[in-house]
């Protein structure tokens, strides 16, 4: 019966899943070895309803995903008396009401660094595409053009490039790594200088910009960054200047990037994100100096089954009362 | 008058153009600041008639390009009896007799590693591109699919793989270190093995290719590797395997290639270069995990401008009696 426990597997220990995580999709029988999930989801029942239909009060964890509903007290954390552990598939937990889950003693554990060589190899990868200008030599050899036309205007050295990274944390750190094999040159900005790395550190976003051949935005999306890379910043990048976001949209004003993209008042962009996904401003499609990407920085096979078994993983620790493997609370 | 050495630059030291380098048409005005050039191309002359019209049996310095005629001694080499230097603006340097130079002791110059990181960082571009599916992934979003299907294909973790570089010479060693700032495994296989690289040497290509997820082609077109990246290598490299060639397109049995690429015998492939340039395989066009690159690993606007100083640096050395920057002979 949908919506209820898996009868057959009355010894494995439940999981509450209000919206199945996409990990939980493409990993579900692997994961069904281990737990016993409790579909709320498949369920028209509200979730006290199918708490108390199921003979679940006793559930005392929930994997969960910023896909679902917000963990609050109100709609999810009073209706689960037993709760003692929240594991989710995601870096960000913004959805997640860290206060009242540490109030009640709820463990909150999250994806950790499971995409962060991922995240980085795809801005590496968008910047050498947007400077070398490869998508778009590949559309100029796919089109016929090569045999007909000749030659491809050239693209632009990343040797030597100064490199301003947007958030120095665990992808922002292996951004640096990566392009400094190149002979770049890093600075970065963050909410503070970490006194353990060898680069430049700018407090300003403006002088960052100013002083970089090209922006790599990897930090988190907070009221703070909302529209950090706005006009002014934009303007200090220059005419040469590129951008690559593969943090949140809204990082960036939009807007004025297509307007400055349009207007060629900043070189090329390599965009992973965009504000409204999946929807993508119509300018951006007719442009050769930008690389657009359907949101996948993070997305591989590999990065996938890590996931997987992290998520296993903190989950089996919280059964078998051992710590989790990335406790937030 | 074309084909004759400028009136206006008497005192400016001769250089015979047999054809134009590229780099030559693309910093004409700066290059005729301080040389001057006997544009035989221009002519209709051959070349001794050419050389007795305008009184230049003293020329001794000439700037040549693979596209231009071989230089061997019978049709260039003797009507040039005061030829004292050759500058190229190749790496390559299969069409000058060095023999012949070296018996009339003619210095030869080279392009040198003007272009070694330009090659290296986009045979890296080239790998994150097929591994991670950007140009695919750029497609798709540009074509709208995004809105309307919601996924795209997971691609592959470029950390950790093993990459097999072919031939680490300039280029292949910052290949090697590119990528393993990504955690990648680095062996190679090369004529002989370098005593002071850190990476393992495979005296075999078959036996890398079957140890290897990724082979990175940057050796010289030779007699012996023509045709290296043969079925049998292929079949060694296997289903997941991925070919990227930045070296020179004979260097890969095409036809094979296409096959192993059309039936799924081997996973993608990233090409710089094609054995019938610019003609591209069609069956190509159509695949989505493959790269294609309108031979222009070497072309960045760095690249050029660095090859304009370099050569300069060459025939300035030659005119002053020091030694050539970059002597073949």
């Amino acid at each position: 019966m949908a919506g209820t426990a898996s009868p057959n597997l009355p010894n494995l220990p439940k999981v509450l899943l209000l919206k199945p995580p996409p990990i939980y999709l493409r990993y579900e029988s692997q994961f069904s070895l281990h737990f016993n999930f409790l579909k709320a989801y498949d369920s028209p029942l509200s979730l006290p309803e199918y708490i108390a239909a199921t003979n679940s009060t006793d559930v005392a964890a929930t994997f969960v995903t910023s896909l679902g509903p917000r963990i609050n007290a109100a709609d999810i954390l009073d209706h689960l008396p037993s709760l003692r552990c929240i594991v989710t598939s995601t870096i960000g937990v913004d959805f997640i009401d860290l206060d009242e889950c540490r109030r009640r003693q709820i463990t909150v554990a999250n994806a950790a660094d499971v995409f962060a060589s991922d995240c980085a190899e795809s801005a590496v990868g968008l910047l050498i595409d947007v400077l070398r200008k490869i998508s778009a030599a590949d559309r100029f050899v796919r089109s016929g053009n090569w045999s007909a036309s000749g030659g491809f205007p050239l693209g632009n050295r990343l040797g030597h490039k100064k490199i301003g990274i947007v958030g120095l944390g665990n992808i922002g750190s292996k951004i640096a790594k990566g392009l400094a094999s190149f002979n770049c040159s890093i600075s970065y900005t963050s909410r503070k200088k970490k006194p353990s790395v060898p680069y430049s550190f700018y407090p300003d976003i403006h002088t960052l910009a100013s002083d970089s051949d090209v922006l790599v935005i990897c930090c988190p999306l907070t009221d703070e960054t909302r529209h950090m890379i706005n006009k002014e910043v934009l303007l200090a990048l220059g005419k040469e200047g590129v951008i690559i976001n593969i943090a949140r949209g809204s990082v960036v004003d939009e807007k004025e990037l297509v307007r400055f993209l349009l207007e060629g008042q900043i070189a090329g962009a390599g965009l992973d994100v965009f504000e409204n996904e999946p929807s993508v401003p119509k300018e951006l499609l007719a442009l050769d100096n930008v690389v657009l990407s359907p949101h996948l920085a993070a997305c591989t096979e590999e990065a996938f089954h890590d996931l997987y078994q992290h998520v296993k993983g903190n989950l089996q620790a919280f059964f078998s009362n051992k710590p989790l493997h990335s406790p937030i609370v």
